[in-house]
């Protein structure tokens, strides 16, 4: 191999910050992680970290752990599985051999403090081949509710597949495309799970709830229910398949520092049969499982690869 | 009294929705509370709400409500102070008398789907005349670390005082004057607390923690010291105290609701001397204090005032 590839590879594979500004720092504070590089031997908690989960709820990210943990039978029943983010009630972190979940809690915003600190959480504990999947709810357009979405690229709300940013009062457009080849990887799974239906289709990214995912009963709203429809109608002739609130920042993060990333959702209802989210509790739960089924399975057969590899 | 006036003032105390479809539902699940008017007698829990104190950190929200409890008198020595909202970890909810503390996550749109559902949740149960204060934290500009910034104005990464929202793909502009009386009340109380310095100022409300503030300390950071110094300058001279990211979708919300509002954050940093929160724990605790103790004072002498002329 020419020495020059050697060296590309090996920056390919480990996770990178663009900032010039960080060597120059003497000790860097990951504050809504209530964790350090003065404080935390960042390299010996992290360093062996190969996939990351996050999602939107700390609980959910807490019962994937001990999922995760059974599945790759690493879990110790004497442990209560330390949130490793104690010190703080900004986001939840839970770790299991190679696999680390995050909670990121709700909207872009939210997510894109979370991945800052992750993604210089990687690059202090020397992490390489990371990759990164969201496992979060969604509501669907047009399919099953409990039909899980593995997201193409993420959307704007007028369709298109950038995410902007306002850097220094200016705006900046990223691309939000994901990992194709780790999408079509966990499509296969699901088909061989066989346990509940998985398209790949792409995601509306939205910074509301109600108003900004045309919903009819939030505090306000200023349309119809036939303005509603058609504005729906309009994502599912795009190519939309379910609706969030985190993919488009998710995207663009993960593009930048290297990261592999997917994003896989479950639609919790069809939005254009209505807005409420009325199904029992078990139900919910139900549904909110797959995509940890789905990611836990795969996961399980990329490290059963790895170690056959090796 | 003349009787239109009548109507025009009871209409104007309680809390508005503008929404016309919200009437023709049977049940109304506010899914991110855990609550709902099938399942939930909200007169009954929550008719006698005056003030609505709201803040990122659930811990810091259900220290406030203790804090409230018992510069009240209404502490309630064997009580644990149930979360409201035990069925969900996406919002903290406490109650004390006439005082609601909600915690609402980091950023727009965590902030805006607690509002709506509080909106709602208030108008279900009948309330009238509600006062919302956000209490948090924010980076300041130019002002001694620890100063308490009443926001008259939310502005803009561009220092307008705006808030853009998309609805069915369109951009729907709105604005985000904050109670100047309020304001003015506040800052009066914490004359006469005499604890800590507190200003009124514009608040530029972002949507990014690192980039969008001008951070040189997040994972990507494409600009020079130099600019950033620039931009914070510029912010300052345009009347910017503090930047933090709610300010502006509190402000939109409430005023289309009739809700008076406030925003107090304290400053952890003055941003035009570093970006990294590497204060000690307790002097940023003592900092977070603040908003606290100043709510606190404005709610008792208020509750007073009340019984006084009751």
């Amino acid at each position: 191999m020419d020495p020059k590839d050697a060296t590309q590879s090996a920056s390919c594979s480990t996770v990178c910050v663009n900032n010039p500004h960080l060597d120059a720092m003497k000790d860097d504070i990951l504050y809504h992680f209530s964790l350090g590089t003065r404080t935390h031997d960042l390299p010996n908690m992290f360093g062996d970290v190969k996939f990351v989960c996050v999602g939107g709820s700390p609980w959910r990210m807490k019962s994937f752990n001990e999922y995760i943990a059974a599945e790759l039978n690493m879990e110790d029943p004497k442990s209560e599985y330390p949130n490793i983010c104690a010190g703080t009630d900004r986001f939840a972190m839970y770790k299991t051999g190679p696999v680390l979940s995050v909670s990121h809690g709700m909207g872009v915003p939210s997510i894109a403090i979370m991945l800052h600190e992750l993604i210089k959480l990687l690059h202090h504990a020397r992490c390489t081949d990371v990759t990164i999947i969201r496992i979060g709810t969604s509501g669907g357009i047009g399919l099953e509710p409990g039909t899980v979405v593995i997201t193409k690229q993420s959307v704007d709300a007028t369709f298109l597949p950038k995410f902007e940013q306002v850097i220094l009062g200016k705006t900046v457009v990223h691309n939000t495309d994901l990992d194709q080849s780790l999408a079509e990887e966990l499509l296969q799974c699901s088909k061989e799970l066989n346990q509940f239906e998985t398209v790949i289709g792409n995601t509306m990214c939205t910074l509301d709830f109600y108003e900004g995912q045309a919903r009819l009963d939030g505090a306000f709203c200023s349309y119809t229910e036939k303005d509603k429809q058609d504005y729906l109608n309009k994502a599912n002739k795009a190519g939309v398949c379910n609706i969030e609130m985190e993919s488009a920042v998710l995207a663009a993060m993960c593009k930048l520092s290297g990261l592999r990333a997917a994003v896989v959702c479950v639609t919790l209802l069809d939005r254009l049969k209505g807005d409420q989210l009325s199904s029992s509790h078990e139900v919910l739960q139900n549904y909110q499982q797959r995509p940890q089924i789905l990611v836990g399975s795969y996961i399980k057969k990329q490290l059963r690869a790895r170690a056959g590899r090796s």
